[in-house]
């Protein structure tokens, strides 16, 4: 192993973890705009702006008024976190759980190609299919693939497991706005949060997961 | 298990992945402003703007001539990729990957806390301290830590091994925009690839290192 280099102090920049928090966190509420959000989404939005670094992202930000509480209710309770992607499941704080809930991601296991392939979707969005009936009172966060989140609003509407609340946050081009138009319109009662248009992706997804299950704790 | 449910076909989306990625890049391609960037490096430029969904990207990066050149041929020598944050060592996708080349994240090692303590510094800048003898040559991602970011330019400063190519790409508030600044302003001759401001993260890390290991293949 080679000795420890500090590299001495060329550059002058904050060192301290929770100065930085702390500094990020008040430049955010000083240039964005939270005062429509309530209390128990406005973290979410601020921990959602801490992972990109755009603090016009609110202006794109819906959600349903039950959404905290039903998340936090959910997280409490014990539900699993069921993402889309990996990157969603790694970034997922394990300490900030209040109930050492499961995180998982089906993405990778074995099948998913040939379920794919059968019933003519992604692989993202078969994926879905292994969930199974942990999807009863989940919390799921979709922070990837835009047919992920319009194949889970068809497999509710065909009568699979109601979860909790779903995080609608893939990213990009084809069909990622119109899939978080669909779970902000969905007529299954689904408490939701959405950032609107093409901005998206895991880093938002774990932010919002983050922040609902620090705030349920 | 549950059977499977396909739930029909409620919505009317594009469900095929190549068609999904064709169509993608024709719009990225069609709305961002390209021309400025050599052959190597657009195709990293297009990953970047798929994985945010923006399409002014390209307006904050830059890159140093040798960029793609650089990363490409370490990847193919069979360096390892060595990430600030496990969302990005998780989302490397490993088929790109040339020579099934490592890829490395030290930030859950053991020790890394009290060796933050000790150098008076971020967990995620003293975990690069465990990186060693494998920065020699290695493709540098950072997704995620402004701190790591200036302590690697500290390290080489100091005499650490020199990398083959740096993707400076932390996000936020407090240091993001000053670190890479501070990498493309780096005297040491480091080839690089920056997003400045504020905008950042994981997802375009990983879309940097996926593009370029998919070009170097």
């Amino acid at each position: 192993m080679t000795a420890v280099q500090t590299g001495g102090r060329r550059y002058d920049y904050e060192r301290d973890g929770d100065a930085i928090y702390r500094q990020s966190f008040a430049t955010i509420r000083a240039e964005s705009d939270l005062a429509r959000f309530p209390a128990g989404l406005e973290p979410v939005v601020v921990r959602m702006i801490h992972a990109c670094g755009m603090v016009d992202l609110p202006a794109d930000v819906e959600a349903s008024p039950d959404l905290a509480d039903a998340a936090g209710a959910a997280l409490l309770a014990g539900a699993p976190v069921l993402c889309d992607a990996q990157m969603v499941a790694s970034g997922i704080t394990r300490r900030f759980l209040p109930a050492a809930n499961d995180v998982v991601c089906t993405l990778g296991e074995p099948g998913v190609a040939d379920l794919a392939a059968r019933l003519g979707t992604t692989r993202s969005a078969a994926a879905l299919q292994l969930w199974g009936e942990r999807l009863a009172g989940a919390v799921v966060a979709v922070g990837n693939a835009p047919t992920a989140l319009f194949h889970l609003l068809e497999m509710i509407a065909a009568g699979a497991p109601r979860p909790a609340a779903v995080l609608g946050l893939p990213v990009g081009f084809v069909g990622a706005a119109e899939s978080k138009r669909a779970l902000s319109d969905n007529p299954f009662g689904l408490p939701y949060l959405v950032v609107h248009g093409r901005r998206g992706g895991s880093a938002l997804a774990v932010a919002a997961v983050n922040a609902l299950a620090a705030g349920a704790r």
